[in-house]
Formats: C-alpha cells, structure tokens, sequence
C-alpha cells in the first residue's frame, strides 16, 4: 500500500455520537472505533470531555480514550470546550486535543458562553497546562463558523483571520477551519485557506466541511487543491441533520476516501473495511439513519 | 440579475423520467416544464424518441415539444439513439438533439446493439438528414461511459479522445462527456476534458455527471476548472436509481445551481423558484423520492 497522501481524521465517534439524540453503550463505542481503527484509519476523535449532564453520550470519554490508546500509531484526539475539560483530556493520555473556537461572536457566545477575545484567553490558560503536565500533547483550534454562521449570517475573512492568528499567539500548535453550518463554497474554501496560510503558514490545519448542501466533497476537493492535507470526516456521515432528515452534516468518511482514492490519493484507509466499519456503528445505534453514496453503490468494476 | 456564466442544462424530463418505472401525464410534465422555465432554466431536454414499446414514459415527446417551443429563449432538446428517432425530434421542431456514443464497445453494444463504429455511422446519418430537413437544429455527441464502465470497467482516454474525434469528424457540433455509471473522479474529469479539448477543441460540449458514488459536485467543479461552462442535470437528482435506493443518479441541479451561486458564479437561475418547481414533479411522480441538500437546508442566512 502506498503511504498515505492525505490524513483523514474520523470524528465520527465525537461529532457524530454527541449530535445523536441516543448514547452509545460503550462496548459498542469500543468495537466501532476497533473496526475503524482495522479499516486504516489513523486520527479519531474518540469523545469530549464536557460536563455528563450536559453530554450524557460523553460521560465515558475517558474510558473510551483509554481503550483507543491500545492502538498504537493512531492519534487518540478529544474535544474540550474550557481549561477543565482539557485537565480531563490530558489526564485521560489524549495525544491531541481540539478546541472550538468560533470566528463569529454570536456563535462564540450561544456556544461556549465566552466572546472570541476571552476564547483565546483559554486557549492560552490550556496551552500553559498542556506545557505543565503533558507536553507532548498537540492543541488544535478548530475555527467554527469560519464559512458562515446560522446566527450572525456572513462571517468575515478578515474574522476568521483574525482569529487564527490569535490562537496561535496563544500557543495552539495548529488551527482547522471548520464548515460548521454547512455555508461554505469551493471558491471560498480556496480563498480562505490561502489567507489563513498566509496569516499562519504551516500551522493552518484540517478542513472540517459538512454535507448539509450537498457541497461537502467538492469543498474538500477545494481545500486538496490549495495545499490541505487533514481532513476531518464522520463514518455514516453521522452528526448532525441540524435542518431536516436527510440533510447530512459531516463529509461522510467513505465517500471521502473513495473520492481521494479514485483520484489516485493514497489514503491508506481500505474502503471494504471501512464500509464494514459500519456494522458496529449501526449496531451501537440501532434505527440512526446514516449516510454515504459509495456504500449503497459499491466500489466500480475494475477497481483495484 | 448577472448574465450567466454557466449553463445548466436540465435532463429531468428525459434523463429523470426516463429512468423511473411510472409514467408522469403528459400536463403534469408541462406544468412541470413551465416551472423550470419560470426559474431562469435556458436549456432543457424534454424527451426521447424512442419506440413507445421500449420506453411508454417517452411517448409524448412530440407534444411535450411542441409547448415547451412556446418558451420563447430555451433550447427545448431532445434524445434520439438512430437516425429514426432523429427524424422524428427534427420534425418536432426541437432546437438541439443528442446522441448517445458509447466509449464503451461493451456498453455501445448493449445500450443500442451497435458498436462504436456504426454509431459514428449513424451519427454521420443524421447529420445529413439534419442538414437537409432543419440545418438550424444542433448535435450533441453524449459520450457515454467516458469515465469507466459497468460492462468493460475501465475505459481508456485513448478511446474517449478517439471516440470525440469520430463524431466531431462525422459532423456532430459538439460532443460531450458522460459519467454515465458514476465512475469518475476529479483527477480524472481534470485529465480527459483537457484530453479531449486538446483534440476537438471548442467542440467539445457538456459535462454530464453522476452521483451514485456521492461525487457529483466535485466532478462538475473539477470540470469547471478546465473550462467546462454547460452542465447536465436534473431536478430532484430525478433519474437513476442504479444500484440501490439512496444512490442516485444524475445530478442535482438544486444543489448545482446554489453551488456555483455561492461561488459568485452567475446560473440565471432562481434558487426558490427551482426548489417550487419540485411540487409540479412531485405532483405527477407521487411517491417518488426526490434527492438533493439545499431543498431540505433552505438558503444560508444572509443569503442574497
């Protein structure tokens, strides 16, 4: 197998689970992230550390980060909102930790109750705690909203510049830009991609589309085109119908993979295990909808 | 509003209907058509003519013809697979008719039992008779299979390129590339509309994508970027269940058109005018299921 061009980071057992209404047991949560883990996958997202009451399907996080740790050569990555997650995630033995900081104010502040400004200022307080007591792990920022938002509409280049720049002089090793309500265009996902590059270099990260218009796919393939190399995806395309039924949020990870495979990108994720990866999933979830053309369609006769 | 600066080219009411086992009255496809016209569609193909034993859906395409002729401003099209059905849609009075080509000797075969040859044989046929009974009336090679095969699996450039060339040479204005079995990928769509501009020129038409692997939009973006400015598709992703339910075929132009739209790239189409015109499709096809992301999300919050 050719070494891997791109990285596709699954956030399907974040991202997905925590925007189903159902929790899943945690030996299913388990069985799913070794059936990713067998497909080739080599960076998920395996929970948040956010307070049980507010995210019951979380509640386990770090049981569920313990167990993925047993893999080796796959980065164990966790979502945390605040300082005091992060304690928790880097407690836990996360390798990475990623932290959502929006590029609209009135996102930031419906989201995690903190204007963009005092954001920052966390991320730097987790930053200082990262170098005190697990210094190997990497911190991301994920720029939300950085395409649009559901609240404020427009969200300028200029914000989301601004933003990178100011979570990386707070210490993050990296900041991703994410399409979180599904307004990003591919002409758009150039243009942002190539400012935020400019503004940050080599820490611009991974591109977080979602599905919700159909765009998702050709975003990616947008963001490949200017230089990005992570991205982030869900099995299922499972997370978030913030619309309707039907309308996908997260890039479905085997559409994905089959779109940079077909175009001779290595991966190094095997669509056959990944399609199979399903079986856990839908077990741990029974009745979830999920989504994904290229697992209805099967792989083309002649592919090898 | 902007002139356009691409084509959408609606397939619906031939591509669409054609692939559904029910069979939409004849009023409801007018009515039907008179709403994609009212939002801002310049070019659709309303039917086939082809025996009515072989296809009862296409029946009425003379009529469909002769009202959807009462818009003044649209190229109102037409497919015929022979020189009989070709016969016919000129007499109809249809602006532009399209050919199926095969890249594919197996899917030529199988699709209008004649190999590539004969069909450059037939081509060469129609262009006569059009030139003598409707020199006004446009050819369209579809170049079906271009980009792989359910029958054969891969389909070389060499034969697309060489395929391009036959019917350009036997007198076809312009010939377009078919993913017919949803086989392509960006990289590819890229390499083989360079290929075949490289040897045919500005002749060379229309990209005419699938979604049965989920890759539909990145295709037609890939196809924008080397030039590509007309595009098939068809409302509700209508036509072309080919392997399973959920995996749908063409296109769909609801989310074509806000594609490009939110790129800045001006369709001359009204994105909620063509999201009403579901009803009068839905009206005649009850219980069909309809694709497509943007009906279910609605526009972006400020959206304009």
């Amino acid at each position: 197998m050719k070494p891997a061009e791109v990285l596709i980071s699954e956030v399907g057992p974040r991202d997905g689970l925590q925007s189903v209404k159902a929790t899943m047991p945690t030996a299913d949560k388990l069985r799913w992230i070794d059936a990713l883990v067998a497909a080739g996958l080599r960076e998920i997202e395996v929970g948040s550390f956010v307070p049980p009451k507010l995210l019951p399907q979380m509640a386990d996080a770090a049981e569920v980060v313990r167990h993925a740790l047993t893999h080796p050569g796959v980065t164990i990555m966790a979502l945390v909102p605040n300082l005091r997650g992060a304690e928790a995630a880097l407690r836990s033995g996360v390798h990475k930790i990623t932290i959502p900081c929006s590029a609209s104010e009135a996102h930031s502040l419906a989201n995690v109750r903190k204007s963009r400004q005092e954001m920052v200022e966390e991320v730097r307080a987790i930053v200082r705690l990262r170098n005190d007591i697990a210094p190997g792990v990497k911190i991301e920022a994920g720029l939300s909203t950085a395409f649009g938002c559901t609240l404020q509409g427009i969200v300028s280049d200029d914000d989301v510049v601004w933003m990178a720049e100011q979570v990386v002089g707070a210490g993050a090793d990296e900041a991703g830009l994410s399409d979180t309500t599904g307004m990003a265009n591919p002409a758009q996902v150039r243009r942002l991609f190539h400012k935020v590059r400019a503004a940050i270099g080599d820490k611009t990260g991974a591109a977080h589309m979602h599905n919700t218009r159909g765009l998702g796919l050709a975003n990616c393939l947008a963001a490949y085109d200017v230089g990005v190399r992570t991205f982030d995806s869900s099995l299922g395309g499972l997370g978030g119908c913030p619309y309707a039924p039907g309308a996908s949020g997260n890039v479905v990870t085997e559409d994905l993979v089959f779109m940079f495979e077909a175009m001779g990108i290595a991966t190094g994720v095997d669509i056959d295990m990944l399609i199979a990866a399903r079986a856990p999933l839908q077990a741990g979830l029974p009745g979830e909808p999920l989504y994904g053309m290229t697992p209805l369609a099967g792989l083309p006769k002649g592919w090898v």
